[in-house]
C-alpha cells in the first residue's frame, strides 16, 4: 500500500506517471525492450526527448527566445557552471541571498569571478524567515547577471513577486517550485531546476535559457560545460540520462492531463491554504517562523512545543500512513513538502491528524 | 516479446535486474513509495546505495587504497574533469589514443594544461584498427597522469594487456568494458565509467580512485567538481542519481548471483569466439577491419561487400528478432555489442542467422 509521502525531495511522483513506467519498464511500446535500453540515437528514445521538450515548452508557455536543456550533476553542478559560463576573472555577478541554496551557489561563483551579495534576507538571531524586498536590493547594472533562488526548501520562504533586474540577465534556481504554476519565463534570463521536487526523480536537471544570454556564454571552457554544447545538439551531445527524461515526460503528460499548470497551481494553492488556516489557528502551538508574504507553497515549516513533541508528531503520523515530515537537519522541527504530487486529500488527512494531534498535545 | 538487444549502449540490461525494478516500482521493499521516491539520505536509499559500493568493491576485489564514488554527467564530463582536478597551467599529462572518446578526452584537456599524445594508433588510411604497444609508448616521467580507453565502442578494440606506465598514475575511462571480467584494479590511479553499457542505465557514472592520487588533486576549482567531495560525503554531497545507481544495484547483485566476474568473462570469451569464429570462417564476405590482436570482446565491427547487404543484414536480423546491429555513424558497416546482458545463446542464433545469411548472399 501506498503512503502518504511528504519528502522534501527526491519527492513523491503522481502515481499514472509511474504506473506507466511500471507497465512499459519490461517492454516499451512493444518495442521488445525498456526505454532505458535504447539507444538516445534511436527513433523511440527521441520521440520520447523531444515529447518532454514540447510538453514542458507548452505548459510554461516558453517563447522561442528560449530553449530547454536537459543536463546532469543537480543544481549543485548548476552553482558552478552558471558561473563557469558567464563570469570572466574580475567581472561581477549579483546574488540574492534566501537560504543555504543560495549560499552555496554564492560560494561556487567565487571560484570563476567576484560574485557579490546584493541582499540578503539573513537575520542573526532568526536567521532566514523571509525573501527580500525590490526596495532592499542592490543591484549592480555591470553585473553579469543576477541570481536568485525561488523558493527555499529548508526554510520554507518563496518568491511570490519576482524581482526586477533591470537590464541584467535574471538567473534562477527553481528546483523546488518549478511547474508549481504558470510564469513569466520571458522575464528570466535563465531558470534552473533539479526535477526530483515536482518533475521527475533525481539525476535530471532541466534548464531553460535565452538564446541571447547563452551567446554571451564563454567558449574558452570545455565543450561538455557549455550550454551551447546543449543547445546545438538538443541535449544530445553526450548520452543522456533517458530514463529520468522519460519519467519527467511521464509527470509531465499527467500534468497537462489534469488540466494544466492553472489546475495545478490551484491545487497546491487550496493545500498551502489548508495547512497553513491549521497552524494559524492554533498559532501558538504550531509555530511558524516564516512571515506570512514570504511563505512557501511547497515547504510549509513549523515547528512544536518541544522537540520531543516534534518527534512524537512524526512517529505518530506514520502511524497514520504519513512520511516525510521531519525537518531539515539545519533547520529542525517539521517540514511539510507539497509538491504536486501531494493531493488536497492527502493534505486534508494531514489537517484532520494535526487538529487531533492538538487537542491531544496542546 | 523482449528482443535480442546488440545495442552499443544505453544497452540490454539483464531481465532478472529489470523485473526485479518493475516488481517494486510502486512499492520499495514494503516502504509504500518506489525508491526514487525516497529521500536520499533515509535509511532505504542509503541501504541500496552502500550495497552498489560494497557488490563493486567485492567483484572488482578494490582494494583499500581505493574509493568507489558516484557521478553524473557521463564519461564526456570526466573527460574535463579528470584535467581540472590534476592539472594545472603548464603542467601536462600524457595521452594513449585509441579512437574517437581518447580524442575527446583529450580535447578537453588542452582548457586545464598541456596535455600529450604519447602514442596513437590512428593510421592514416586505414583509421583505428588496433590498440597500441607497450614499445610504441613515448611516455613522460613527468607527467600528471597518463590517460587511456580500454575499449572503443566504435571502432571494436580493446586492450588485453594494460600499459606501464611506471610511476605515473594511470588513469582510464572503462565506460565500455568495465566488469566484462576481474581485472587488477591496484594499476590505476582511477578508473571511470559511463554505466549504461555493463552496469546500468545512462546518467550514472562509476569512479574508481586511488585515495593518495584523488589527495593531489586541486583546492582551487568548485567544490562539485572535486572528487575529494564525492569520497568525503560517500556520493551524497549532493543528492544523488538515486534510481540509477538502484538499477545499477540490481545489476551488480545479478552478477554476483551469476558467479561474479570469472563467470562473466567466461560467457564473454564464449561469446566473442563464437562471433569471431562465425566472422572468420567466411572472412572475405565478413570483413572485420580490426587486427587480431586487438579484438575486443564487447563491440565486434564488420564489413559486408556492400552497404546495400549491410542495410539488408540489419533488416533481416530485426525480422529475426535482433536490433543493435548497425555500426557507428562514423565507422558504418555492422557492429554488435556483447555486453554482459547479452547471452551465448542470444550469440548462437545472430551465429546461425549470419551463417544462413551468408549462404543466400555470399
Amino acid at each position: 500500500m501506498r503512503v502518504i509521502n511528504f519528502n522534501a525531495g527526491p519527492a513523491g511522483l503522481p502515481l499514472p506517471a509511474l504506473e506507466r513506467a511500471r507497465d512499459e519498464l519490461l517492454d516499451f511500446q512493444g518495442s521488445g525492450m525498456s526505454i532505458m535500453e535504447h539507444s538516445h540515437r534511436g527513433k523511440e528514445y527521441e520521440a520520447v526527448h523531444n515529447e518532454a521538450i514540447s510538453l514542458l515548452t507548452e505548459l510554461l508557455g516558453i517563447p522561442a527566445t528560449h530553449q530547454v536543456l536537459f543536463l546532469q550533476g543537480g543544481a549543485s553542478q548548476q552553482f558552478a557552471q552558471v558561473p563557469m559560463n558567464f563570469l570572466t576573472a574580475g567581472a561581477s555577478a549579483d546574488y540574492l541571498m534566501t537560504g543555504v541554496w543560495s549560499e552555496k551557489a554564492l560560494d561556487e561563483a567565487k571560484y570563476y569571478g567576484k560574485p557579490r551579495i546584493a541582499g540578503t534576507a539573513l537575520n542573526a538571531s532568526k536567521g532566514y524567515t523571509r525573501v527580500l524586498k525590490q526596495a532592499e536590493l542592490q543591484l549592480d547594472p555591470a553585473a553579469a547577471y543576477v541570481h536568485m533562488t525561488s523558493n527555499n526548501t529548508i526554510y520554507g520562504t518563496q518568491w511570490h513577486t519576482f524581482p526586477e533586474a533591470g537590464r541584467v540577465p535574471l538567473v534562477a534556481d527553481m528546483s523546488s517550485d518549478l511547474l508549481w504554476r504558470p510564469i513569466d519565463v520571458s522575464r528570466f534570463s535563465m531558470i534552473y531546476a533539479g526535477a526530483q521536487k515536482n518533475v521527475g526523480p533525481s539525476g535530471i536537471v532541466l534548464v531553460i535559457v535565452a538564446k541571447d544570454f547563452m551567446a554571451k556564454g564563454r567558449t574558452d571552457i570545455p565543450k561538455i560545460f557549455r550550454y551551447s554544447t546543449y543547445a546545438e545538439n538538443n541535449s544530445l551531445y553526450n548520452t543522456p540520462p533517458t530514463f529520468a527524461i522519460y519519467l519527467c515526460r511521464n509527470v509531465l503528460a499527467w500534468i497537462k492531463g489534469v488540466g494544466g499548470l492553472k489546475q495545478i497551481e490551484q491545487w497546491n494553492r487550496e493545500k498551502g491554504e489548508l495547512l497553513y488556516g491549521a497552524i494559524d489557528r492554533n498559532a501558538a502551538f504550531y509555530r511558524a517562523p516564516v512571515e506570512k508574504e514570504s511563505r512557501s507553497y511547497m515547504n510549509v515549516v513549523f515547528r512544536l512545543p518541544t522537540e520531543a513533541l516534534e518527534e512524537t508528531f512524526v512517529s505518530e503520523a506514520k502511524k497514520a500512513g504519513m512520511v516525510g515530515l521531519k525537518g531539515h537537519r539545519t533547520a529542525g522541527g517539521i517540514r511539510v513538502s507539497l509538491y504536486n504530487a501531494v493531493t488536497v486529500e492527502n493534505v486534508k488527512a494531514l489537517v484532520a491528524f494535526m487538529d487531533q494531534f492538538f487537542k491531544k498535545h496542546g
